[in-house]
């Protein structure tokens, strides 16, 4: 099973360098998912490929027009089917979206089909968010001239999901150990750097103390940070312990604050 | 004054497409900002330019080294001079930081020097976060493969809001005309299209009219998707009474549910 995946923009070549290097590249030769830039344009029919016009009703900025992107979709189902949604997703990039977050990354990689619709900031015409697509997705609360960048980063947290892409099994793993929380610090050689050194218990080979202060580092981190991630969370005893210490000023056992 | 930016990636020809399209690269090439991607592998100083090793205490995956990248940003501040920050900022992209949001891509359009450490999702060792970078930036609540995508979204979302850089200056005030909600429909010819028409009042040439019928779905489309958008904004008398319609069922004047 393959992920199919098309992406529907006026600069297709944006994504050259990206879909060429690093995981992508291995994960698009291995053929766990193919990726498709078609250029929207080549579906205008008139003699200068006109793609956008003026809003009705007035107003700055230029609209994406419906036809060429009704056109470029019904070529594509033409082409290689039709497949429903859940399986086929048809997303647009905006930031009026669904807001992206790794459950969304999940569950686009169960799909058979993403296809991604990539404007510009102007805006589509509304037909196009009404009849096309099936979702609207947003990276986050701020703006960018084009959905090709968040496509490329959808793309990249849905493929390597994908099975077989990570060569490394554990990778995929670690990232779940964290529990919701923010990561524990990491250190490797040189053990002193610029008179900077790594907190003598990792190098203690006592696997017992490590896993405790990698523990105790996490919560404490995601306490000074994000501690909205711990609202949810279903804490132990020993961890409620260390919370009330950190909220009491005692950071003696923190070496990395 | 042009915003001189800097890129420390192991993958800097993924950045090739995108700044060589549309918005980034009429920016670059008006010297509003210039983009210099460093692969850093370039400073490791062993013979096989070692830039990963495995994280003592054990665990899976592996760590930048914390040599390459103090390196690479000695040679920048050596070959280009210090700025301290606020107007000299280094920022490590990692799910840890603080998200990005429009009000970070403001803040950072003020800046004079921008510095992005693109990582691997295995991590950094933990002195490149303490000791070389000023802050720690997110796109999201989701992981991907490396910094790279991140940094190209930020990229896009700060170089637009540079002086000079969007020709149509109406562009960025328009957004802030949604005053903080979801924008309302826009609609572009043809003004039927398979059957889906254009509503009617957007055609009628009245601007009181046609104003109204924005700034009220606006407010349905908000109501609708984003309730939360809606908490900290002052509304109007007359908001204040759409609300109270929408409700208690009463879509009546609302064309595009």
């Amino acid at each position: 099973m393959s992920l199919e995946i098309f992406v529907l923009s006026l600069f297709p070549q944006m994504f050259a360098g990206v879909l060429g290097e690093s995981m992508m590249k291995r994960a698009l030769q291995s053929g766990a998912a193919s990726v498709n830039c078609i250029d929207f344009r080549a579906y205008a029919t008139d003699r200068h490929h006109t793609v956008d016009d003026t809003p009705f009703g007035g107003g700055a900025g230029m609209l994406l027009k419906p036809e060429p992107l009704f056109a470029a979709m019904e070529d594509i189902e033409q082409q290689h089917g039709h497949v429903d949604p859940p399986a086929g997703r048809v997303i647009l990039l905006s930031p009026q979206g669904r807001r992206f977050t790794q459950d969304v990354a999940k569950e686009y990689a169960q799909a058979s089909r993403l296809v991604f619709l990539c404007g510009h900031y102007e805006g589509f015409d509304d037909r196009v968010r009404q009849h096309l697509v099936t979702e609207e997705l947003s990276l986050g609360d701020f703006v960018m001239t084009g959905g090709e960048i968040a496509a490329m980063a959808v793309l990249d947290a849905v493929i390597r999901l994908l099975p077989g892409v990570l060569g490394n099994a554990d990778s995929l793993t670690d990232e779940s150990h964290t529990g919701g929380m923010l990561e524990y610090p990491q250190y490797t050689r040189p053990a002193s750097f610029r008179g900077i050194d790594v907190p003598p218990t990792l190098l203690s080979g006592n696997h017992q103390l490590i896993a405790t202060w990698r523990a105790k580092h996490a919560l404490y981190r995601t306490w000074k940070e994000r501690p909205d991630l711990l609202r949810d969370l279903p804490l132990t005893a020993v961890q409620k312990g260390w919370l009330s210490q950190f909220e009491n000023g005692d950071f003696s056992e923190i070496d990395v604050r």
